[in-house]
């Protein structure tokens, strides 16, 4: 019989409502002893049985939820099903998909485990005690399913120590070249698994980065494709999506040189050679500076790193990306696009669109809303899960007042 | 000379921040005299110029933005270039569209002008004053624009009360035929242009009934298409897609007698011989009926007409949505898909995602939202203009908790 964690009656119904997360001020009492990682059963004040999940006493969250049904045995059998359930999630809304975020934590019924597949490379995260003790089935679940080349550990995230885990990056399984190259909306780009930011590629815009065919195909004149401005390009992955579509030029720029490296890298390895420029700048001088020389553009993509990476910082962050969003506005040529997006989880999607609005006001723009999503289909949501959300992505249509 | 509307100066500056309405409470005086239609200029309290519009003061909405620039005549040749940017907005965002929403009000800058296409026929509705008087230079505009074999004036929506308008539904130009076919998606319907709802069709499900393609293809089983039920069917649009995209079975509820009669015919029109049920009835009778059955389906689609009409419904109206949720989702299989959308405008998108929560807590299920959506691409949103946003449309995976 696993530990039971009685939780109180007077709580939150969040379980209920299907989060997965236990915190240690919902819990009433502990029946038995728990070590981090045991497998506990998780009832309400009356005993009645509502979960079974891995705890951790040494996490502020003291479980998560891993199944609903009292008889779930947590071994590889189990694990191989969840993944499988994931990865049909993903053939039945993205078909045909090679490359992308083939588990979603929490969302995936998986918590605290991200699996990123890099066509037939994974790259997986464990962000939990519960998760690192199941690491043995879970491998075996992987091979299962998608019997990967290799398995690579990317368990350097500093979240890891609010669980009293170590940071480390590792390969776990068979061989993990440097760098994979992936197919993305029929585009290839190269990942560099073992040092490229979080897992190597940010798959969460794959939807939004083909929604930008339609406004970079045609520029603002009618004639041609469209004159785009991307600030903080990061590899590139917009760059050559603008090129594919038939964008007439594009500027790409990044304050990081070896991004600007790979990002060049991955046009030519789509057979782009001419019609992009390449910026090593701050994207704010860079902004600035094209104002002040009357440039002007059809497109400006501004898909910037997360300016808030906690709550107490989403003033200043939403000062930056009124900054940002300002001076690309001003840029625009009437009837052309602002594409624009914010990954920080504490900056609102309405707070998020109020601050373009503030931005649009001062430049004397008005902003007619095209495109508004989040994170694509390999993101799913549970309802009533908020942090799962954080990706917001605009299109607008910018005119003069 | 125009007269001139000076605004206070203690306002929200909504008018800068792009909404296009002044309301009389803003109005400090008016320089000069105002007839129901008349061209104003509106200017701030420092008498500094910020647009011209029409005026009504007979309308709580004293005036509407025409234009932000001091020398726009609001001309057949004005309003023809507005036409134009609309349509070329619609052919951008929808290549090959041949039936849409060609002209939605505020949104497209021509306030209090719809403007639904069928095909080569044209259904128009002028909602304020301004326009009216407009009339003549508008049909202008749109017989350049389009060349339509006929435009209907489906003015018979009690709005038109608010300006002083009388009720009217006549042809204005050329040829009108009784019943127009349609192009949606690649399949056809028939659109009873004179008596259907509002313009006769719903343009504004356009994409989201596309998006329901992968979750009807195939069922839960894994094996063959899924076994649909679509509550609220009206003409049958979502059946007709759910059918084409592979669905095995539909079943299509509805208490108009006469939709259900359209929707066989737009069943059989698209070349659906079988695996269609219809069933006149009352969906919340019907959706208790099928639970007491005991009957379970991969996909249920709720559509139903807007439940709040005014602010003072929107409590009972959630009841409503939440009641018919529920019950479809204890009808649902463990990974089917719940389709949901809300129309009422008063309740919020907040608001509607609460009621699915609070639904699938009663009925212990966990959601995962899969896709929310908006309107299409036919209904763009001017930033900060909140009166364009009514339509919540969402698809939910199922399990059970």
């Amino acid at each position: 019989m696993p530990a039971r964690l009685v939780l109180r009656q007077n709580r939150k119904r969040r379980l209920e409502q299907g989060h997965p997360w236990v915190y240690q001020s919902e819990v009433q009492h502990v029946d038995g002893s728990i070590q981090p990682g045991d497998i506990v059963d998780i009832v309400n004040h009356q005993g009645v049985f509502l979960a079974r999940g891995y705890a951790n006493p040494q996490s502020q969250i003291i479980a998560r939820v891993m199944a609903y049904q009292p008889d779930a045995t947590i071994d590889a059998s189990f694990l191989t099903r969840r993944v499988e359930q994931a990865w049909a999630y993903r053939q039945r809304f993205l078909p045909g998909i090679t490359s992308c975020r083939a588990v979603y934590g929490e969302a995936d019924f998986l918590p605290g485990l991200i699996v990123d597949k890099y066509e037939d490379v994974l790259v997986v995260q464990v962000l939990s005690y519960g998760m690192e003790r199941l690491l043995p089935a879970i491998q075996e679940a992987l091979v299962q399913v998608f019997q990967p080349r290799g398995i690579l550990l990317r368990n350097d995230v500093p979240v890891r120590r609010l669980e009293g885990l170590p940071l480390e990056k590792r390969v776990l399984y068979g061989e993990v070249p440097p760098v994979v190259e992936i197919i993305e909306n029929g585009l290839t780009f190269e990942v560099d698994v073992f040092e490229g930011q979080k897992t190597g590629y940010f798959f969460d815009q794959r939807e939004n980065r083909a929604a930008i065919r339609p406004i970079v195909q045609t520029g603002t004149s009618g004639e041609g494709g469209a004159e785009v401005l991307e600030c903080f390009c990061h590899t590139g992955s917009f760059t050559v999506h603008a090129l594919h579509y038939g964008a007439r030029h594009v500027t790409a720029v990044d304050i990081s040189e070896s991004a600007i490296e790979v990002a060049k890298r991955n046009v030519a390895r789509n057979g782009f050679a001419g019609g992009v420029d390449f910026v090593v700048a701050n994207a704010f001088d860079h902004l600035r500076s094209e104002e002040q020389a009357g440039r002007k553009y059809d497109v400006v993509i501004l898909d910037p790193p997360a300016f808030a990476k906690s709550r107490h910082a989403v003033e200043s962050a939403c000062r930056g990306y009124k900054e940002i969003n300002l001076r690309a506005l001003k840029l625009i040529r009437d009837h052309g696009y602002l594409v624009t997006a914010s990954c920080s989880f504490h900056v609102s999607p309405d707070r998020f669109q109020a601050v373009v609005l503030d931005a649009a006001f001062d430049a004397h723009k008005i902003v007619r809303l095209v495109h508004w999503a989040g994170a694509g289909k390999d993101h799913p949501e549970i309802a009533g899960v908020d942090e799962g959300h954080y990706l917001k992505f605009a299109i607008y249509e910018v005119t003069s007042r």
